[in-house]
């Protein structure tokens, strides 16, 4: 069994992810870290205990990650990040404060730890803004040679969803999005290439309304939110987009996509700030990040709903 | 044997990937369609008689086509693309005018009967300004339905050598780039991703030199140029890129490659006109366009020196 770190900015999708990986039998979630993005970094660690609670996990930990950009010294939730996901987080459904409390050890010490624990046997998925990820790599070279990382971001051969070259996790933080992508030794980026393939709609969410659970129906409210602005955001996809439980789903199954093996770098300067694209300058070097380019969207799809809708009937 | 038009700019590697079709006995070269790019169409026209007399090979016709991008009208040699080929387009090396003439028949109409002729049995590469191949859709549906096409240009995910986003050749004229991607039925991009990694130094045109002849003499010294200008342009390359020759050379061996299915467009707004990238609105649909990501740059290596090799010795 595969150990697992979510590194989450709870977030509609990242619930969604939360629930893959704790539908998913190949999975052991070890702690879930923090971070910011879809909303404030305290944000997220309320929805990541409530939701663990809600589904029935409120034995796993979670710990308190960075909450702003490395070049920046403040963060404030977009409006267009307010409008997809909620003020709250979680589609503005009320979901009751978990009685469990957040860890005392940082997300970044963690991070550290964990990798220097288990090794090849842990995966970190981080589907927010890779400030964590990025922090863990500056403290400790061994957590950037041994990490194993499949994240949600970027964009490599599709336009992005903030500008035409620029995906929005990559966004909220280029400098630590580019640390991860050159440090890493083995990281695989699930981006707007694949996530936009891979449509949910409410048909699906209706399924788990249907099994009259508290997890259901939480799935289903945040999920529909969710699907109603991509009604206005994307009115050509006709569903919502399963950008963060991609990335679950790669990181137990990495059949499920195409990975094209290429070395990455984050564009720090100019008009393309945020891009992800190949580094032209490693491009005879042995590839250190790969990225989906294609997605077998029917078989994920089958695999999230078998896996979500065990969550939602209630583990 | 595979029936082959060339596109033209020439330019240096314009004449390397005529050298390359030349050289290759799979390849029956039936025609090479002038455009513009490297230099002016009449330029070009000029040094496609001079060269193919030069090689040994006077008989093969030469088309005029079209002299400017769609939405212009007119065109003059960037600054850049002359430090590059030279004032001349072929690095400034003396080559006497050819006895042979142009032929009367357009380069369009030449492409559309071609198409009409030939069928499955004929393979075109662009290598400047897409602007012949645009105009060819544009007037003859049937050849947008069944020419196959192995274009030079464009830049996936690496970055341009315009700027951060665009590639040379689509620059020149984006519409007709849009055109040919969106309209053609069986497009392969050989892009900035694998050109760049095909890579050719002094070492190998001393090789031509050596052979004492006039074409290995003129291969060496214009690819020479072709080089020294590198030294100033991408001095951490080590040589000059093989772009248009490994067009030709997928044209013969797509396996020298690695072609990922997308549907491309070309950005026409914005900061990012010229950028080729793929076509959120059709990522679904099968795909008519491919990107090659990747190149097996030895074998490919190999290919180009005993092809051009043979050329260089007088044919």
């Amino acid at each position: 069994m595969t150990k697992i770190i979510l590194d989450l900015d709870m977030g509609i999708d990242d619930a969604l992810a939360l629930a893959y990986a704790l539908g998913s039998p190949e999975l052991e979630l070890i702690g879930i870290t923090a971070t910011y993005g879809n909303v404030l970094v305290q944000d997220g660690v309320r929805n990541d205990l409530a939701l663990l609670e809600l589904f029935g996990r409120p034995d796993i930990p979670v710990f308190v990650g960075e909450s702003h950009a490395l070049a920046k010294d403040g963060f404030e939730v977009l409006p267009i990040s307010e409008f997809i996901h909620g003020s709250n987080g979680i589609g503005d459904v009320t979901v009751p404060d978990a009685a469990a409390c957040c860890q005392k050890q940082s997300a970044v010490d963690f991070l550290i730890d964990s990798v220097a624990k288990y090794g090849d046997d842990l995966v970190i998925v981080p589907t927010g803004a890779m400030t964590n990820i990025a922090t863990a790599m500056r403290r400790s070279p061994e957590f950037a040679e041994r990490a194993h990382i499949v994240f949600m971001g970027g964009a490599l051969a599709v336009p992005g969803n903030v500008n035409a070259c620029v995906e929005a996790n990559i966004s909220q933080d280029p400098e630590a999005a580019d640390i991860m992508v050159r440090h890493g030794k083995d990281v695989t980026m699930i981006g707007l290439d694949v996530t936009l393939q891979t449509l949910l709609t409410y048909e699906e969410t209706r399924k788990w309304r249907e099994y009259g659970t508290p997890a259901g129906q939480l799935l289903a409210d945040a999920t529909d939110y969710y699907i109603k602005a991509y009604e206005t955001t994307a009115p050509e996809l006709g569903g919502c987009g399963l950008h963060d439980p991609l990335a679950v789903g790669v990181a137990i199954d990495p059949t499920l996509v195409t990975l094209l093996p290429i070395n990455l770098k984050v564009d720090l300067e100019g008009p393309t700030r945020g891009r992800t694209i190949g580094d032209e300058n490693r491009m005879g070097e042995s590839a250190t990040t790969r990225v989906a380019v294609a997605v077998d969207a029917p078989r994920f799809l089958t695999e999230f709903m078998a896996r979500v809708g065990k969550v939602a009937a209630g583990l």
